[in-house]
């Protein structure tokens, strides 16, 4: 079938490369054409443009950037959403707001056509391994025709609901608690250190008598050993934290620590920090201005 | 070799149970006295008084409450540290303030006793499994007689440091990232409802996708299905939270999210959840306060 793929950032590429390997008839698209140069070698083909990526096209997955890129290839004039043929699915595989999810269901359905929430969690050297998680929403005959295609490129799925969206707010909601667990490894390392305990052996043994959790395991290390190219950086992880508090306060629920970490991570940008590694950036943060930094 | 053990609670018990199926000489004191009954019966002589079991013993183990407690049973004139003979060691597997650890070192120092912190990580039914997880500080020679003892009863332990209340400090903040799981939840949990996911997929979902830990996995369960006999309790939480917030300040380092914690659970008790179970009585708080409880 044919697959249109907007967005070759680092995620996208991998899954396009999967989506590839699955013989589908591949159109991308990016923004900086020279991200198309190695799938174009595997066999996609390379369209000019969002909507001539769309023409014609089965599914549409997207991995773009943010709401304003989604508005710009998607909603624009000569975007992909006019270009898209009636009874084709988009899938929206990035993390966005749930109030552009809804409005993105609402447009697909005038036009007759599907529109599934996927975001997915995972690094790309997950993406490349094809064993991303994903929360997938939406129409259950919709999701019927998607969850092969989603399959082929990840490790497991969750079926949220039949709301678009609501994939889109759980990943804010898992997002949430991974800046939760930087934050609080963040004070529990200073403390460590406050107490005279090795910071890396405070880790090890909450993690051994505890959670037991390979995540805990990789996001301290990272902490007490910044990288030297950021996973995500504390910008992104502020985006997603007002998005979870946006979509909160669109509902009337009160997140008392999201605030607290959106603080944080403002006042981490301010002291400079904004481009750094979001775990290891959180917790220099908090160790500085706990006078240990 | 004679081993006094002091304080039978469910963790005690099945502690000092261990012990004697090593084939040690034990003898058992509680404050109320039918909870010697099981233990005698399999063989453990029972003391009259701390004292009375300190006495002519190698290894004195505690199990007690709280710090008051400790101080009752250990420091008074008549207590059990005067009893205890020279060479001995005592060591403490309760969680209690890092400040009364540094002061049982000092008194055992001063009467050429030895002293060791180590508490436990795990519930009384990993305690009767024999699966605890150790931590444990105090100087090199002391660990080599004590860790033998120590690991017929746990699946692992951890040794911090050379001074025992290292080993205190580091049960309190482990303490501190449950309480920091179970707020964090609880705010995810509410936030997941307030966007119509159902909040079990919810914490499927995010511990599938991220933690892959069994701890987010019970606990979350737990605040869920409220048990009917709590675990700890929302009292037994915001004490060693009080507890892990004063060896901080002790040591100048700030836990705004630890002081935020209490804060909740003290409005908690304020609105007779005090003895609710530690996790489900936080959820539940939190829930009501946004409406949703």
């Amino acid at each position: 079938m044919r697959i249109a793929f907007l967005g070759l950032g680092k995620m996208g590429s991998a899954i396009a490369g999967h989506l590839l390997k699955g013989g589908h008839d591949l159109v991308v698209w990016n923004r900086t054409i020279s991200r198309t140069d190695e799938l174009a070698a595997q066999g996609a083909k390379v369209a000019s443009s969002p909507a001539q990526a769309a023409t014609g096209c089965e599914f549409l997955f997207t991995m773009l950037m943010d709401d304003a890129a989604h508005e710009e290839v998607l909603l624009h004039p000569e975007g992909a959403v006019d270009a898209l043929p009636t009874g084709a699915v988009h899938v929206s595989l990035s993390t966005i707001s749930v109030e552009l999810s809804r409005r993105l269901a609402r447009e697909h359905a005038s036009r007759n056509q599907h529109y599934i929430g996927a975001p997915v969690f995972g690094r790309p050297n997950v993406a490349a391994e094809g064993k991303l998680w994903i929360t997938v929403a939406g129409p259950q005959s919709t999701l019927d025709r998607v969850l092969p295609l989603l399959q082929s490129f990840s490790r497991g799925l969750s079926v949220v609901g039949s709301e678009p969206q609501q994939a889109h707010a759980l990943k804010l909601g898992g997002n949430f608690l991974i800046t939760a667990m930087i934050a609080s490894l963040s004070e529990g390392l200073v403390y460590a250190e406050s107490q005279g305990i090795d910071p890396a052996l405070y880790l090890e043994a909450v993690n051994d008598a505890l959670f037991q959790s390979p995540f805990y395991q990789a996001y301290g290390k990272v902490m007490l050993n910044p990288p030297s190219i950021p996973g995500a950086t504390i910008t992104l992880g502020a985006k997603d934290t007002r998005l979870f508090r946006e979509a909160a306060v669109a509902s009337h629920a009160a997140t008392p620590l999201a605030d607290s970490f959106q603080q944080q991570m403002d006042r981490a940008s301010k002291a400079g920090l904004a481009d750094q590694d979001w775990a290891a950036g959180y917790y220099k943060s908090v160790k500085s201005e706990s006078g240990l930094g």
